[in-house]
């Protein structure tokens, strides 16, 4: 691996959640990954979201106005598709995630599908737009960030327009004053810094949709739409780390190795852990998770003696979806879902 | 440059403040620079502060009791020792920061000197050293991380032990429940997860201290010990970036550029900004800073003319110490504060 300097600088503004934070339900504000495409904005003192497009009745809302809507509260967790990229041969080039790119929030706001119901949605709507306030150059295109959801995915679902994180305003770098969040799918679907919702009666077609975000296996394939997460089970590294190498140290005995699993096809079935690529994958102790679009907590005990191991995790959600155990290239570097390797040494 | 497996481990688990953050007078939680040396610990439910060594009464203090106390308020910006490692030439092998370790907090908390006034330093005291929770493996020696203030420093300075940021208990990643901050020195002397304080008659020579964050020219160089943040100018990049190389592009016309300078050294006297890199180094406005320790805010009107353009900004503090067009190299990659250069394309 040689990681340019253009990839440090992505790295270096945007960042994972180390592996430790598997730890709490909820992760802490500034744990919880991130990744800004272009710029955290700077907001207008008069921002207001407008609603348009093919609606009976456009709204222009203040920040004010949609707190006096009902709100609800989500513990969604949210992955990057980019996700595992850095581990991909052939180097794919962008923001180089290893495992990391991962969290859960508690988003709290409004319905958007109540918010679609107040606007009415007219016939022959098909999707529906989410413009940001962020801009930049993407692919050689000037664009304001912008993605489209699928009308029954926009009105059935549990999406919302969240203005809270874990009981405090959004943050800046998650979207303040408003984003959307969508249950269930990659991050880049919850577009932050939200401005301009339109119902449109053909589907989007802009950068992020039509040219990023599409699960390509080559350079002339068209590619699939990235929208729910496959499965994952990730563990806390056991030990301590070693500063620079962060390969893990432990005494011999009894560990009891926790992690989290999830995924956005369906509910987490079960968690396996092997130790040293043996045959046998053996089940954890899963937790239901706290929320319907939540990960779910998982623990296994685990007999340490003394040497080197390797210790691997893997998710199989209840629609038979599970984890590669190599990866699954492609040129955008999506998706990367194989298993999680933790080398430890027991000492 | 080529960033190896285990620099993009620490970069992808570390991150800068994006550089648009420069704008907030304190840095929102999460945008802050954040470097953790091990893991972020659990903490156990049961933690006291202990306060030890060559005192008269040994102290053990719970959160609520430190809450107890006066409490003071400050706003402290803060740089890792490393910013701007990933610059230097040859490469340095750790943590690679290029400009953006850097923050300001608003840190609430019990004047250090304070209480380690109630715990009566004895005679023959020289040093106090800050233990934390956070434990592993560093240049091969197992540890957990400690780092010495020389007791004048400790006592008359402005040093405080902290449980709040931004009006908020302290993040776990930031130190939760209490944290060392010594404003002006480099972020490594501020010990998060502080759980011991000893008041020592010898000169710690422990390995943080001893072997890392020491300036050296050669490995036979014993070096110096880092103290003092050098004085430091960085601007917001003006327009808009483009997603992968982060190049800046913006329209003709009046531009005001903006940013923040510090030095731990002493107040910044001037800031100073050129564009093409001519001779001729232009004074920018300069605001009076938030708090003693806080950085100051800086604008110059550019007016931006079609074409490629590099912007640069240096400070210079009361005390002369300015910054070098060059980054002096050292061992550890350390206290490189060259001026900061930003490519922008007008057009």
């Amino acid at each position: 691996m040689g990681i340019s300097l253009d990839e440090l600088q992505l790295a270096a503004r945007n960042h994972g959640m180390p592996l430790e934070a598997l730890r709490y339900d909820v992760t802490p504000v500034g744990l919880h990954y991130l990744l800004v495409h272009f710029d955290v904005p700077a907001v207008p003192a008069d921002w207001r979201l407008q609603i348009a497009g093919r609606v009976g009745r456009e709204l222009s809302l203040s920040l004010e106005e949609l707190r006096k809507r009902p709100a609800v509260r989500r513990i969604v967790t949210m992955e990057c598709a980019g996700n595992g990229r850095a581990r991909l041969e052939p180097h794919v080039v962008s923001q180089p995630w290893l495992s990391e790119a991962v969290g859960t929030g508690e988003w709290g706001g409004v319905e958007l599908g109540a918010l679609l119901e107040e606007a009415g949605v007219l016939d022959g709507a098909v999707e529906v737009l989410f413009g940001a306030l962020d801009r930049g150059i993407d692919g050689g295109v000037e664009q304001a960030y912008e993605r489209s959801l699928p009308l029954a995915d926009a009105l059935a679902g549990e999406a919302l327009l969240a203005y809270e994180l874990n009981g405090a305003p959004l943050p800046p770098q998650h979207g303040f004053p408003l984003r959307l969040v969508v249950p269930g799918w990659y991050g880049m679907t919850s577009v932050k810094w939200l401005e301009r919702i339109t119902v449109l009666d053909r589907p989007f077609d802009g950068y992020q949709q039509a040219h990023a975000y599409r699960f390509r296996r080559s350079e002339d394939d068209e590619g699939e739409l990235l929208t729910r997460m496959r499965p994952r089970a990730l563990m806390v590294p056991p030990g301590v780390p070693d500063f620079m190498t962060r390969r893990r140290f432990l005494a011999p005995g009894r560990c009891l190795l926790e992690g989290r699993a999830w995924s956005g096809l369906a509910s987490v079935a079960a968690v396996e852990v092997i130790v040293d690529g043996g045959s046998a994958w053996t089940a954890a102790r899963l937790e239901p998770p706290a929320d319907r679009a939540a990960w779910s907590r998982w623990t296994f005990e685990w007999d340490a003696e003394p040497g080197e191991h390797e210790l691997a995790c893997r998710a199989r959600d209840e629609a038979g979806h599970t984890q590669p155990l190599e990866p699954e290239w492609n040129v955008g570097g999506y998706a990367n879902n194989a298993v999680q390797r933790v080398p430890v040494t027991v000492r």
